[in-house]
């Protein structure tokens, strides 16, 4: 029987990054021991190849490239289960609710085998990272809720609006990019966006002159916003979709948006189905994030970190080991 | 007052061309006159320059680029109309269903405003021409019912599936085309398609090889088809969008339908929202038929008819006055 040993990072209160080890002897059914080569920033999305197999798995062999998400367990049981969206179960183990986590920060990982997805073959290592949890997670909402028909807005061109530009752009949509200062805009208009407005210090958003108004509106900020604001751009009947995760309330101005039966709709957390649609899409239709790489030790993480809460990472960091 | 003289062509019992003239006075309300400068082959697709317009109208302006397509009137008031659906309203005046088409092989028309779309000027006007009848009919339920994240199979590489291949390719889909020979192999991948299928003669789909099952199967063949081949491809839940316009039934293996939740499901007529929608979409995407052009007299649509019955058109007959 093999031992499996690993090192795996992660934060304390104190803002230090601390390294510990763990120790695996025994593989329960449909364990997977997997060697982590990449991990994206968000603490949720990483990459690995497969080390170790329990007896009960049944899909994936030694050696698989394979990248896990967000959510990494669910009850199995409660209706959200039942109907597929193991991402919404009240028992669901993930970054925010568990205590089990032994984070993806490290060079090595035990994981259920049916939470494990396999990465295609056209995308590299590197770039799954990111599109297991920032691409996912605009993903799942932009086919819920959005047509190739449509006219969409992007708010924030960041580590999730740059992947939801692309994602929207090669559905075919009318894509509208929004962001702070104009740092972005060539960035965006490459990235699928056909027009870009910068906003800060506006307080009146029907001086930007936009063509046309929009069928969607997606908030990939990472603070919540005034969406009064965006309300006269909107299109009758569109949706907006909150990607941002912040504290407070989701405030919308009550006549404008129920009068003209606008839906403001969420949907962060994917479940199965979706990585396995998401991971098809980006490898079909080339959508890939745009990345900065890190070492994967104490200091490369707390690099990244500080790079991250000045808003400076371009646009998503990714940890590998030397 | 001008008097408005035109020009039209129509097919016989007999099989011959008539040319027939027709003469207009007076403009009503919310009457358009249009030179015809283009039309498709199908009877129903064209293309105009505006002449004149009635003292009610709103939108349009004297030189716009217009066209119209199947339906070009409605009654207003029924349910369909209220839920704008005009094209499904029971009174609604389309090729088939008017005795009062003066046609679109023509050199003049009059039409009411509100069934008039103005041609984006990314669109060239013979390019137009069967966008509004071939590609607003497989655009329409597209976007109704197939998802960016779909795989779809397109039975027929003709009029309407070379079109539908792009439209789902410009949507992210994973697309598959289904033909008679291989002679348009090339063609179908050129436009989209990532897998191809010859399937005369063959009565087991199941030996062709298809990489995964089908979310979506469009049937764009101008002959009705046995779905029970298709059956072993589709995924559950799948849609089948029939397209197709035959006599007979339709008809579908009960046991697998109804076990896996197939669903079969037809949406031919467009109307106004999904023209805007689809001329949209096709400047932005680049969606553009494959055409064949011919003179717009008497021995150019007799020679066109021809071509279209013996299958030979690659992929729509165009005509114009020259």
């Amino acid at each position: 029987m093999s031992v499996y040993e690993g090192t795996t990072f992660r934060g304390s209160s104190t803002g230090t990054i601390i390294r510990s080890t763990f120790r695996r002897e025994t593989l329960s059914g449909d364990d997977v021991v997997i060697k982590v080569t990449h991990s994206g920033l968000c603490g949720t999305d990483l990459h690995h190849v497969l080390q170790a197999l329990g007896p009960a798995c049944r899909q994936l062999s030694i050696g698989d490239r394979v990248g896990w998400g967000f959510t990494y367990a669910s009850c199995g049981f409660c209706f959200a289960c039942l109907a597929g969206d193991e991402a919404l179960c009240n028992e669901c183990v993930n970054y925010v609710a568990s205590e089990l986590d032994q984070g993806s920060l490290s060079n090595l990982a035990v994981k259920k085998e049916r939470w494990l997805f396999r990465i295609p073959d056209g995308i590299h290592s590197e770039l799954a990272a990111p599109l297991l949890c920032a691409g996912v997670s605009v993903f799942t909402p932009l086919i819920e809720y959005v047509k190739p028909s449509d006219r969409i807005g992007i708010v924030g061109v960041g580590g999730l609006g740059h992947l939801a530009i692309q994602f929207a752009s090669k559905m075919g949509c009318d894509v509208v990019a929004f962001s702070g200062s104009s740092s972005k805009r060539e960035d965006a208009l490459a990235l699928g966006a056909r027009e870009f407005y910068a906003i800060k210090g506006i307080d009146d958003y029907t001086t930007l002159g936009l063509k046309k108004p929009l069928d969607a509106l997606m908030i990939c900020t990472s603070e919540n916003l005034d969406l009064g604001k965006y309300s006269p751009l909107l299109e009758r009947r569109a949706h907006v979709i909150y990607v941002t995760i912040d504290g407070g309330n989701l405030v919308a101005p009550l006549i404008p948006t129920v009068a003209r039966n606008i839906k403001l709709v969420g949907w962060v957390p994917a479940s199965r189905k979706e990585y396995v649609k998401c991971l098809d899409f980006c490898e079909r239709n080339k959508v890939m994030p745009i990345i900065e790489r890190f070492p994967m030790h104490e200091e490369g993480i707390a690099q990244a970190i500080d790079k991250l809460v000045q808003g400076k990472v371009r646009y998503r960091a990714v940890f590998s080991w030397e």
